[in-house]
């Protein structure tokens, strides 16, 4: 493998008309129809994706077929070896990466720091594809007959990652697809599809064979161009409860599988036991981090009994004091939401959440961000006085919005829990052990953060997830080689 | 736990009007309409099984969610314990409930003992949960912080299974589900719910909780019921294909874990260095047991090459001798079809292989079986000169008839295979290790038997199934542990 | 498989002469010398047990290297049927069994049974010996090139018990290494060789082919027959830490695998946020359970700073009503230790604790058990203000006698554990998950309890063991099926 | 991780005096004794190592001792990234590594590269130590008591490696040791140090903290230094059998772990149904690939039946093209052994054969390297007739020496290779499913190649080994993890 020291070239402005990677080459669409990417802090267009046409999904879908034979006869180690490569490729361009990622969805650079790492994390977990795909066998199954169960690839996978980690999303499906054996085809967000483009750059210098990967812009109509492809094999989704589930029934009425990961709504317990420095400092992170824009974020503060005064307290002090600013400068501490579109709807919230009743703590609208005066930005907001059936307590707002609902005891604390029909994660603070087991078993939510103000797994495990957060049996990272394999039975005697 | 020496009525004639098993006791279904079950060797009314009421279903669920918690508290060693009884007492009955089949589904006795045996294969297997279910964990993900992945139970799962092995089949979800601390409705289906019955009445034995597994009667509608209901978690269906499908995007419309398997329609070639005898011999258990109602068994024999003419000699030659008859007989050799219904639809097939052009080889129409005028009985058939494209190559017939498509060459053999719209099993008959790993390699079906006429796998591993043979991506028996729990991640710190 | 009701024969004074079992037949021995095993609580002599010859020793290892072929060839599914007979056996006859246990190790009888159960889930674990032993293959390690890794049975293994558990031990490693395909010797201890006997009447039942078991008595010499003996495989040890390693060597010397466990010196931590009421409760099961002969046993109890006072206090008065008799009288609730020579090993450790300055608190010596003048009775013995230098704070005494001492804080305490040579288990008392997590974490043992006075663990997992406590590097239970493989690595190309 | 682009020193010459690597520092050793490097092709010293003091060694086991608390708390994630720089800098300096093997060893340079690839793959497969060595849990062992099975790292291990692959057999350990979180040190051959040394200068670069690894110079006192230090946890050899018996016995004595893989006598069967073309090629590679000197190299042909002549005669006929020469040199088929000692070992082997009546059908003494009048070289040696008990049929030669024995049937070719009291590798050669499934099964070996010359394993598996070959239970590669960590049992409750 050749070792060139391929870098991305800087970007400061516009990342022109975005093309579409398919079968080993960079294509302009033929799609007259195309969405402005626009940087939220700025408001400036710093780009343009192409809707791309049925026939050019068509024809990608054609493409990876036609490499899967070859490639799934390349031996996993030599798969492998390509996300070596890339990991390899992705360190080397670990600082222009994460610049593309705030340019494109506002997040501070720190922030995007971290998702890189987290993205690199899972192409190195890729890297050890030999033994997670290993199958399994048995002798003498009856005398002198064997048998032996191979994780086979299946063909063409596809991807559709939400809007909040436009590094990430991905790379929890498509390293652990393609290292098993299929080829792939990836369909950014409309809304923050530069960063992919960025590592397909990339990608495009590990010498990957033609069509094993590849990208495709588009929205909803590509989408559905995929799904009914009758050589499509499943669908990795990752985005709102809603359009999860339609597109879990949609794969389902073609025949596919479908791992849809939904919304989220995650309460945050503190214990009257808690270290209360500890849970506000988690809380910050936890509830502002990425602007509330992350399936795992604190949405809920339950404060148990008596933490329920000094812990507002603290909390809303501490979240007066973050500091809004364009992602890329220094000092900023919580940057843009993704887009105006996006704004709107975290301000209907506020506003509904006022009419509902709560109390306003602290308010988020109407910020000023000095320099960014057509930035999509929400400060953070608290209500207190929350009820558990306000439209605030139910719905996924998806920004920097807390609620606070105050619990007498812990049962009520998770009785509000079990109410959810969300069962994405649920965290808890306390120094009880006994409190912490009880947490852990009881709740029904597939990430259970125990003094942990995010419960970000790794990619060696996975990422749970229960109730309308996810539909699907199997989720993604390491958990997905089963996804993206089917088990070949293979009986054999001999005379 | 009592060890009372519990055995099964000798049944000889009629079992009565079947009752429900719910929450622990026997009940009546309130139901008006009821569906006949018939011995399909003699004719004869055998019992009369319930359609269930919505009621009922929904009563069924209420019960078996209410048992959820407590049972999902019961350590896993425990509740193996309870299966660790079943096996007993199975074993105990062996030869009454190998009896119960033939009666209901008409096969021989020899064909039911081996269904018990594998019944009991999958309790004893079931009875390994508490390492089956292990869950994972990993040490310092961070400085401190540890992560935990449980393998947790989810609630409510439901079956519903195919007629052909009215022990097995069940058997090969419910106890997984169930070990794995679920609660779980059976709905038996309605041709063949006696063994179940009779299976339950052990059950009721071994002291189970109230409610943690049930049995309602109950055909389509009852299905529906069960899939709308909001406590249900998931389906496991057996069937043909067009149901299966059907019923895995309605699970999905539900948002519900679905894993259905379809119908097959399997090859078997026999390449010109086969062991040609013992090709022969395999073919006719592949193709015959079980009167061919087996979704492993052989459809279409793909002689390769001068292996063609003495093969089809042999074949036609020692099926013409098979000795049909009513399988508590003694010297029958192949049963009965489950049903008269089911027998129009053979013939029909063959009517139709006729009309199409293929050449009959050995007809099984007519076939007169001394003393069971009204039995629902063909015989072997065998056709010659099929085409690929004829409907007996095609379809789904399950029942006794084989047809021989001859095949120049191995790859000319392959694209039959690939060319099928199934992808359940496929067989190969030679003496070298080459053409079997190729054979294995490169067919797409998920149960490949190398000089094995079935390729029945074990109870430890799971069956395989490609294409239109299954829709979802877990499979049952031991593999079926994902489907019914799901990963919960805990993520733990301490300070 | 026959399943005749065989129950073991009441026995209610003397067991005779015991016998080998060989080749599946019962043999007296020829030799000349016998050890008398003694009730210890009566003083009676139950049995003699012949020190079997070296000819019958090799001739022991010839029939077991003779069965292993047509063993290892019988399918692990059959071979794990005999274990689901031997787990029916063994619950029929649980209660004689026990009483058994009583009789020649002198435990109260609700010990004995809880040793009963564990020994049952030895045998059901083996039971799932089909998927515990699966192989692993790999695809393509080079194109067309495939690897499989088989688990392989190698021959002839044998085992060597404690005398504190007569039944569980040897069932802790003999069911995994025959499951796995291996022929096996059992040498039971000399002074609780009756319950294997027993326990080898119900193995006669199951229908094991000859040869495949075998129990021989005997004491050093045969140990070191069996260990000479070419056609040896491998040594599961367990008992003292000298002859631990001792035979670690000897078994290295001769080529063999070995594992060795030894003794322990547990430590039991209390910290001030104990629950103190559950913590005393524990550790009374913990320190004078089984009368302290167990290798999970608590031998030196470690209050942490205020605890100090009222757990002494409580831990004093509770062990000072413990009632002492026969294991099988109404109301005893600790029983005989295992010989008159023990007794005085434990009552000279209790002489060298007063010598060497430790403060006697409550003393075990020269109790009175009405109506068993001879038998081998110390009662609670608890020691304050030991020193961490001190012989009873350094040795394994094996019996009744608690050391107390006093750490001013965490540190301290875990610097104890740190300074035993032995690495068994710990246990901590805390309502903390931060101290619960520093002591699972820093602490050099195996076996780890948070608020559990003996950290019993399952079949289905393994026996944990540090430092000078085990001598090897895999351990009993479904971990020790590596032991009993060898990985046998196959690569197959076919061209 | 800072990325600098370090680059091994292109070394054509000398390579000085080696030095130890103890701490993260280069450190001369104080020792006078040296031991001379001489490259065997050309007879030229090219280096001296040093024979380390035992005051070195106790320093060099105590810094490592020092490093391991923090390192073992150094997240796995973490720990594998080093192994990721490792992986790139051994890419990036492949080519230097591989000369430096050439000149040490007289390996021709493709096979170095061979070597190397093989290196690498140890280290990449390291990398995913965070998924190999998860722990497992299981809930609810009883009521609300959770067990926990922890893979632990144990503190320091070392390693000492044969001569005959001098970058790759301690890669075959040490990375698995370190990325599971102890540390470690190597102390390479004396024959063949440099090029441990200059992958030590990789490891310098990738900022692992002081004492992780080390790297001492020595001969067996250095062995015997280490194993005596009480904080050495075990030992990791490959040499000869008799050599890895004696430390498999010295370990065992102070009570360490050991794996000691010994000598090896393969055999390579030919049956008639072979294609004979392809079974030579790799017979080629087999027999005299690394001059011999390879555990997995064939050492006996066993042609069976009919294909004995033509077998014989193109063996012959190809092995005597080979060309002999300096490994560096462009054209060269076959090196220099590794010294002239050995050199006179081998020839002493082919003296004893002819004078114990073989026939010698090709002669590889007295060779003539044009260029290299000193080298170690022997050609292609090939007897006939040889004789099962005759000295060059048992002993491990470990040279160019090939002996034929003809079978008369596959059970006398079989007979064969269970008369050997080596249990290596064992080879055949046929189309036959039922041979190779029979030679699988049947072989007491641990690595099995079918229509393979040499069955390198993977190093996500193990290498296996069998009988005399190997002393201990767990083997190298991915299996070591379960040598390099013990299992912390922790069982849990909370009130």
């Amino acid at each position: 493998m050749e070792r060139s020291k391929v870098k991305l070239e800087e970007h400061n402005g516009h990342y022109g008309r975005l093309r579409n990677y398919i079968n080993g080459k960079w294509e302009d669409s033929e799609s007259s129809q195309i969405r402005e990417v626009i940087n939220p802090a700025t408001g400036e267009v710093i780009a343009e994706a192409p809707l791309s046409t049925p026939e050019e999904v068509k024809k990608t879908v054609e493409v990876a077929q036609a490499a899967f034979r070859e490639w799934r006869e390349t031996p996993p180690t030599r798969r492998a070896r390509y996300f070596f490569e890339l990991q390899r490729l992705m360190e080397e361009n670990f600082e222009e990466l994460s610049k593309t990622v705030v340019r494109e969805v506002g997040k501070t650079l720190d922030e995007a720091r971290g998702e890189l790492r987290r993205s690199i994390e899972e192409v190195e977990c890729a890297c050890g594809i030999p033994s997670l795909m290993f199958g399994y066998l048995a002798e003498d199954i009856a005398p002198t007959i064997d048998l032996q169960a191979i994780n086979e690839p299946l063909g063409v996978f596809c991807m559709v990652p939400a809007f909040n980690f436009p590094a990430l999303v991905p790379l929890e499906y498509m390293p652990y697809a393609v290292a098993c054996g299929n080829t792939y085809i990836v369909k950014p967000s409309t809304e923050v599809p530069i960063t992919q483009v960025k590592i397909f750059e990339l990608i495009d210098k590990i010498g990957l064979p033609p069509g094993v990967v590849n990208l495709v812009h588009g929205s909803r109509n590509v989408v559905n161009n995929l799904l009914e492809n009758p050589d499509m094999k499943g669908l990795s989704f990752v985005g709102s409860s809603p359009v999860g589930k339609l597109l879990y029934e949609k794969a389902a009425k073609y025949g596919k599988r479908a791992q849809c990961a939904g919304g989220a709504k995650n309460h945050f317990v503190i214990m009257p036991d808690a270290d209360l420095d500890m849970a506000v400092n988690a809380m910050l992170s936890s509830f502002f981090g990425c602007s509330g824009q992350r399936c795992l974020a604190g949405a809920v503060a339950v404060p148990v009994g008596d933490v329920y005064e000094p812990l507002k307290e603290k909390f809303v002090e501490a979240a007066s004091k973050i500091k809004l600013g364009y992602g890329l400068d220094e000092g900023t501490q919580m940057g843009a939401l993704v887009s105006k579109e996006h704004m709107q709807s975290v301000l209907g919230f506020i506003e509904k959440g006022i009419e509902e009743g709560a109390k306003l703590l602290l308010d988020g609208r109407n910020v000023h961000v000095d320099g960014y005066p057509h930035g999509a930005f929400v400060g953070p907001t608290i209500f207190d006085e929350v009820k558990p059936d306000m439209t605030i307590a139910q719905e996924e707002i998806f920004g920097p919005v807390a609620s606070i609902i105050k619990a007498d005891d812990f049962e009520e604390a998770l009785e509000l829990i079990e109410g959810s029909r969300f069962g994405h994660s649920a965290l808890i603070f306390t120094s009880s052990g006994y409190w912490a087991r009880e947490f852990r078993y009881r709740v029904p939510c597939g990430n259970i953060g125990i003094n942990i103000g995010v419960a970000a797994t790794q990619a060696f495990s996975t990422l749970g997830s229960y109730k309308e957060s996810f539909y699907g049996d199997l989720h993604g990272r390491a958990e997905s080689v089963k996804f993206f394999t089917d088990r070949k039975i293979v009986i054999t005697r001999w005379f």
